[in-house]
């Protein structure tokens, strides 16, 4: 697996002394996130042990914590000085801990940020039902909030959430798929939350819609871009860093960019590969190696983070309408920190 | 499976010439209903077309809506006029349905409402994704609604349903179960649902606390006295006209009230079966049928319908302080109702 991509050019903006990182959110963030932690801790409480067990394995492998982040961030950024974006980050948190249980059952998957996943620990069963009590705490945290906007935003972003999920089901070893009902797919499985996670940032600072449309279309492209170069890293050597099995998605025969375009730009001979390891999941040793070859022929790689550019650009500009400031000098930051991951 | 339950009495306030049904609610109900199934079929679409499919296969497969029949009854006890119940109705019976879907992939069941399950047909993967997405849009439609108090019972009774999962998860299979325990396990199952049906009926009408008390009471009681025949009659020849396989509980060692009560009333040799059916899961050819015979050798399933029947006077006694009327009688119908179906 010592396969390594070859990225063309370099990220945006960055010189090699001054790589960006997310420590300029975590800094702004850390008082406010060890109080969202403390609510977390509180609310995933229950007489039922299995509960807090089986919640708290999962929030203490940790997870960077970056839609509670992005919360609390978009509320400062917005001037809000108040207490409500604690809990309502707790409740973004909530709602994408129930989605991972989930996700893991569906996906069958054996591990999650490097540890064993909980449904390999405490079997699938227990998985689905701690994702929808963590999911009903999450409404049980907005109505304690009370602004029937905020449970709007929310209550339709879970649906599309799910959407996506269901969706992304009908496009598994289907190499017929194309880029658009991709994106369709990242975009409510992924992006849907982080730009609900912005949203809310700007409902609780009570600010005008187009403050609101402005952080909404940045967490919305931010998660685009996230979830594009983290599809390319299943497929990078860096993947190991972030304590996922390398080539998951190639095992799964999950359709992701990278397969999309070497697929449309590949000949028969190499489509017939695709279709027989992700189609038909009959995958033999030196096919993931394989595939990583046909992606670098094609440039589906570096494509794909070119792709994340272009979004990435688009979230950027989305939030130019803030003055300068810490909080959006972060929230900027982020995005190329994203990118930056594909390195 | 000749097996049939002896019932020493009768049941309360029944001649044999005026069986209790369910036919004065499903009357009173019948245009309001019709109305919720319109919004239930406009809500649960989706381009995603899976999402209908599955959710229609269930839909389809009926059931009584006996919920959304508890809220709109409720609503029209406490003299409501208005439409909002309609949605909410809609929305109880799309927890109840997120909850089934749940439920069939955690008991790995393979028929529903004398179906195929939707996890037999569309496999767990989906009857997981769309229960996540019935139960947003259950919340969608709360929010659509308005009313944080409604909010407030219906996220709080979610979160108390899947805790109440969960404990029944580290109860099946287990023979030390107490009687306590068990009625935990249903009152957050499967009452509390109920309870929130009823309670969200005198919520809309704007009525005085003591009031929801009242139908909140009634209807947890209506739900354990439900809960209590089920189980019941899982042991009982009757249950091949529910739909459902005989003896379901019993192959999955779930631990239910008649077990329970004949592995307390039993001596050791039966106790050693107990543990081997159902701690063990080690079944043989007859097992079903021996633990029958010592269920009635102990008087353990005429008891179980004793213990429904008490709940059910609780319920009745509940809504004694609405004055009489053709919805009051409907509720009180419907305890009898749920203890005939021992019969």
């Amino acid at each position: 697996m010592g396969v390594v991509v070859n990225i063309g050019s370099g990220p945006d903006n960055i010189s090699p002394d001054s790589e960006p990182t997310l420590n300029d959110l975590i800094n702004l963030t850390k008082a406010d996130l060890s109080d969202v932690n403390k609510i977390i801790l509180q609310s995933m409480n229950s007489p039922v042990t299995l509960i807090p067990q089986l919640a708290g394995h999962l929030i203490a492998a940790g997870g960077k914590r970056i839609r509670p982040m992005l919360t609390l961030t978009s509320a400062r950024l917005c001037g809000y000085n108040g207490e409500r974006h604690k809990g309502l980050a707790a409740s973004v948190e909530f709602i994408h801990t129930a989605t991972l249980l989930h996700d893991d059952v569906v996906d069958e998957s054996s591990l999650r940020r490097g540890l064993a996943s909980a449904n390999a620990v405490w079997g699938n069963q227990a998985s689905v039902l701690v994702g929808d009590f963590l999911f009903s705490r999450a409404f049980e945290l907005m109505v304690g909030d009370g602004s029937l906007d905020v449970l709007g935003v929310l209550s339709r972003a879970s649906s599309i959430i799910a959407e996506g999920e269901v969706l992304q089901l009908t496009t598994t070893n289907n190499t017929e798929t194309g880029e658009t009902q991709y994106l369709e797919v990242i975009k409510s499985k992924t992006a849907q939350l982080f730009s609900a996670a912005c949203r809310i940032g700007a409902l609780v600072a009570n600010r005008p819609k187009v403050e609101e449309d402005a952080l909404e279309t940045f967490g919305m492209n931010l998660g685009i871009t996230f979830q594009l170069i983290d599809d390319m890293l299943d497929y990078s050597a860096h993947q190991r860093d972030l304590g996922k099995a390398v080539g998951d998605d190639f095992k799964e025969g999950k359709i992701t960019l990278p397969v999309i375009l070497s697929f449309r730009r590949g000949n028969d001979e190499e489509r017939v590969f695709w279709r027989r390891t992700l189609e038909n999941l009959n995958q033999e040793d030196g096919d993931l190696e394989h595939g990583i070859e046909l992606m670098n022929k094609h440039n589906a790689l570096e494509d794909t983070v070119e792709r994340a550019r272009h979004y990435g650009s688009i979230a950027k500009d989305a939030i130019g309408i803030f003055e300068d400031g810490p909080e959006k000098k972060a929230l900027l930051e982020s995005i190329d920190f994203c990118i930056r991951r594909a390195f």
